[in-house]
């Protein structure tokens, strides 16, 4: 068969095995798979029927790729990225190493597939909570710029990996504290390890660590990403990133702020026809539950912010899928369609 | 025994326990104290060693006590607040029906005991999302007025009241449609009957119903009595009410954005000073599982919004306690240190 050689670092991760069901489910055409994972778990994926067993990321093997995606850590990223990308091999990398590297394009295709270049071959994909956030305020701030944006999301525990999601699934099936009176406080002495707090039957407020003005690293993460990808480095943006006991799907309450008034109606006319959006319709909106494993980004509740210059939106993506594996896929397949990758 | 004839209307609700629960632990004089329920439920509640049976609510006994606590519906308190009122009995009532009535005191003691008036025995306790922002922006508010407030919940189960409270325990017995591996769509079969969608596993916009410009009963609420109560008839308020699967705690993610400057370390200097207020230290924060069951209301992560203008903060309270049954408390604990309750 032709097409690119594929490889797919971290495959046996939670981000990873989303990416290889998604190349078959989308039909992307290579020619051949390889898959690598970073040592602990030896188990495989499967793919197009068989069953490919992960080996240890193999530089060798991997410059012989026309295409890498690292779905990995920051460590492997740095490790990988870079010396592939020296010898031609297109990178599209999941962590947040080279996301703010001024030489590295940071692509949500939907917003700014200009700055992929083929003198570029190492490429990010970003944030998966900034990442629902863009694409649905991307269609409103084409047509007014916003000024200043302020979001508290609601994250899933898939987000932060799976030992995380082990000890959310622990703590549940310890009852999660529930008391059957619904009275008793709760989760005191539920183990959080991974996690810096129990999350069975509560909420935190920390994504990642704290900075010397007291965001997180999540919060910082959302704001720096979001100038670069949008291209507008003086937008202002506060978030306050929350961990909730769901397992995928990234909500968000956000409110954007613009020059003049913009009408919620103009503003839902906008994000029913805006691509890789979901507007759903007044009365209705997304939820995790109805989101996990869809494509959009789901947005709902689209009024009036504090006056008429401000929106208020509700948008939920699932961050394995757009916030991560779909977006990586996306941009490859752009890459494809612009005939840059190997199709020999 | 000497004091005031107390009664609770609604005592075997999940506020009405807390309520007479607190008046034993709050060592609150009562000469003695009537329980009454809404009928389904004919269970009792036990008060200083004693098991209380409820009794149907019932005017001729009600009009004999010198307070009447209502922890009821809007139906129960439009019934029973203003008839027991007019025969000269202090009324307070935790539901909505006579929250905005500009004839009602709608008091959070820390805030406006001010409001209180022999001349009006019909008082109001706020909304139970609305209290912990109330109490924990004042003491900044005082010092330089806020101008606009943005705030996303996490609101508590049990803030929608036991059948709600039932059917999240049901849906979580049901595994809450944790797929083992965390890979598959989440409780779409979870049956949702009281709340509007399943709340296992899930979060959600709406607390309450639409109005024509698309926000919740809820986040009316939140806006409203905040003007009431800080008597801000221009205050710009704009909420995104969420439902998170929490028993009991309501977090909060405020922005308070002020005329000028206000600098995060004189905010955390006011607060740490403010009554009903525990601040906790940089780097460390509330959860609702380590702030279920108790009386303040706790801030954290105290920090600059989008620019010096701005504070971002996170609030959790109680939302049983200081959200209702404690205010209410409160509330008849100053009407008696003023001497207007009966002490015979």
């Amino acid at each position: 068969m032709s097409g690119p050689r594929l490889a797919v670092v971290g495959a046996t991760g939670i981000v990873g095995r989303e990416l290889v069901a998604l190349l078959e489910k989308r039909r992307f055409p290579a020619s051949s798979l390889s898959v690598f994972s970073s040592g602990r778990t030896r188990t495989g994926v499967r793919f197009r029927g068989r069953r490919l067993r992960a080996a240890s990321a193999d530089m060798r093997r991997l410059a012989e790729c026309d295409l890498v995606f690292l779905a990995s850590s920051e460590t492997v990223a740095r490790r990988l990225g870079p010396a592939l990308a020296r010898r031609g091999v297109w990178v599209i990398d999941d962590s947040s190493e080279f996301r703010l590297d001024p030489e590295v394009p940071l692509v949500i295709p939907e917003i700014n597939a200009g700055a992929l270049s083929p003198r570029r071959r190492l490429i990010a994909g970003p944030n998966c909570t900034m990442t629902g956030l863009a694409v649905a305020a991307w269609p409103l701030h084409r047509r007014s710029a916003v000024r200043e944006i302020r979001i508290a999301s609601y994250q899933a525990v898939s987000g932060a990996g799976r030992s995380a999601l082990s000890e959310y699934f622990q703590q549940s099936e310890r009852r999660g504290g529930f008391a059957a009176d619904g009275r008793a406080p709760l989760p005191r002495r539920h183990p959080a390890r991974t996690l810096p707090r129990p999350i069975a039957g509560n909420v935190f407020p920390q994504v990642g660590g704290f900075d010397a003005q007291g965001h997180t690293g999540e919060e910082s993460k959302i704001a720096s990403e979001l100038r670069k990808i949008w291209g507008a480095p003086r937008l202002r943006v506060s978030a306050t990133a929350v961990r909730v006991p769901v397992v995928r799907g990234h909500s968000l309450a956000a409110w954007l702020r613009f020059a003049g008034p913009f009408p919620a109606a103009r503003a839902r006319r906008l994000l029913a026809a805006a691509p890789g959006v979901k507007l759903r319709r007044t009365g209705d909106y997304p939820s995790p539950a109805d989101c996990a494993g869809t494509w959009p980004v789901h947005v709902g509740r689209v009024r009036a912010g504090v006056d008429a210059r401000e929106l208020a939106l509700w948008i939920v993506s699932d961050n394995l899928l757009k916030g991560a594996a779909l977006n990586s896929v996306q941009i490859a397949e752009r890459l494809l369609s612009l005939g840059w990758l190997n199709q020999t």
